[in-house]
């Protein structure tokens, strides 16, 4: 994880910057940075040296449900314990930066409301700059995940990275000429959003026809518990019965492997409307690579990916054929804390 | 049209800087700057002086089938025609850009193919650049259109402007953070090939159910053809009988006034289609301003615009209603030379 460039600050080992509004100016050879993914169940911490080699990390359950201030006070005790356990003075610390769930205020580092953490309002920025007395970011999630595949990943060196992230939902993030691509006060690349079936199923949006209705894993799971019903994946029902939150992405990988060929048919729809949308995203985009990444990606790596694959190829515009790369994440759980990480680093740089 | 903001450069009357290659320094001051759109049938070229009024303007045929020679030799003339009109010495060019059908090589200024001309492998920024010693830039048409509408027209101050231009195909183009969004050699924004319908018509473009194929005037022309031929369409029938090549934005107006009522059906089945392929880019881009312009936009200002609006708030996320704007475009015919010329200045500076 060594090939973050070093900077210019990284560089005068002689002179300083300031990290901090109102602390001592701090060596940027000393500079450490923590990246923090804020999951709706998990919240996973690393700290980073200057060369964005991990020096401590802490998995936590993020328990939302406990309110803002407990919740919050988790984050700094987290961070906390990382620098104790990495024994690191807080006053090297070059930076902070968290991968929250959305829509935020990336200017003012505002998470303005999390449904699945039940928060709402959290100043988050505000907070932990006065109690941590370096600069904060927040960024988007799957921004996070996007710019630590850019950085350390499968998208080094592209010019414009896509990265779409089937699970639960579909997260999209991009980053283009090597900065998050975003709207005016908040994330974008809602490519879970786009409207795929004219009238079609009601979306967690609010909408109806989104691409998430029909090619994200809660939807794929849903078909397949169907299908248990239906007496067609006698492997599914024995394993997980018709309970849809029972068919994760392990399940279905054993299903498949199993000889549950009705489940393999749904994945492959699945994927095929993913490709169908994500050739309308590079038709508008053209972006040199895109990485898939997410639970589904990870348990069917071939049989998904190609099939997401084929459709892209079947309906992107000929002249962009052979314009991108199609790539899986490589980073797993650590992309969005080493993105938040070193996506700080470059704003704080900046 | 002189709210272009003077740059660095032209604030700099006592110094000067360097225009072509090989010629001599030029006084930012006398700088003036020529504006080319070169489309599939018209070419309009404009000379603007360093604030961005007109100096001289022509308007030419294209005349692409005559051949690369030929076309390239006519831009030459009117180049030079409009600096012999302003009564501008050529020393005094401060850069010429293009617009251009794609798809382009944007760094080498190539015109890699223009169907709609016949040309390919066009070295015009490279002629150019020759026969007039000043820098040249090419852009994609709908791009620099969409570029002049940010500079001068209904998307000043955008942090993402999007622009549409449904036309006999449907173009689009972006400006983000200040710079024309591109692909890595190339331009996008290719909105008119998002699919939208599953294995629906034969597009242009190779593929099937783009939104061209249910959207674009030419589609809606079919449709307008069909209820003439069928008898529903008398108006239509009497002016243009049921050849679509007759149909164009003006006659479509004038059918609607005259009564025919199923062409304004069939406009705002288009128009709908439009609304919501354009509601999965706003959710990927999360414009702040949407700039509609081209013929459609123009007769039917308000008809046509409206239902776009309507179908996009049907379709966009919830929480993106209120974060766009809806516009039509300024500019008109200007918007891609003016566009093309300022984007050219603004490149030579940078």
């Amino acid at each position: 994880m060594a090939d973050l460039p070093l900077t210019e600050a990284d560089r005068l080992t002689d002179s300083a910057i300031s990290g901090g509004a109102d602390r001592k100016p701090l060596d940027p050879a000393d500079r450490v940075w923590v990246g923090f993914d804020l999951g709706g169940t998990k919240m996973n911490a690393v700290l980073f040296d200057r060369k964005f080699e991990t020096l401590a990390r802490r998995k936590k359950k993020t328990r939302g449900a406990e309110g803002v201030a407990a919740g919050v006070e988790r984050i700094r005790s987290t961070i906390e314990k990382l620098l104790e356990e990495g024994n690191i003075d807080r006053g090297r610390l070059g930076g902070i930066g968290v991968g929250c769930p959305g829509p935020l205020d990336l200017d003012e580092g505002v998470i303005l409301a999390a449904p699945n953490l039940g928060w709402k309002d959290v100043q988050l920025k505000k907070i932990l700059e006065k109690e941590f007395n370096c600069p904060v970011w927040i960024c988007n999630d799957v921004d996070a995940g996007v710019y630590g595949e850019f950085r350390f990943g499968a998208a080094v060196g592209a010019r414009t990275a896509l990265g779409i992230f089937p699970g639960t939902g579909i997260g999209g993030g991009m980053v283009y000429e090597g900065k998050i691509f975003r709207g005016r006060k908040s994330s974008c690349l809602e490519i879970g959003h786009i409207p795929v079936v004219i009238d079609g199923a009601v979306c967690g949006c609010g909408r109806r026809g989104c691409l998430e209705t029909v090619a994200s894993r809660l939807a794929l799971s849903a078909e397949i518990a169907k299908a248990a019903y239906r007496g067609q994946a006698p492997h599914i029902l024995r394993v997980a019965g018709t309970d849809l939150a029972n068919i994760r992405s392990g399940t279905i990988r054993e299903a498949i492997d199993a000889g549950d060929d009705v489940v393999e048919e749904i994945m492959r729809d699945g994927a095929k409307y993913l490709g169908m949308a994500l050739a309308g995203a590079v038709n508008m985009l053209a972006p040199d690579i895109i990485v898939l990444g997410g639970g589904l990606v990870e348990a069917l790596p071939k049989l998904y990916v190609d099939e997401v694959a084929k459709s892209l190829a079947k309906h992107v515009m000929p002249s962009y054929l052979k314009t991108y790369e199609l790539k899986s994440a490589k980073l797993g759980d650590d992309a969005g804390a080493m993105g938040a990480a070193a996506w700080t680093r470059y704003c704080v740089d900046v």
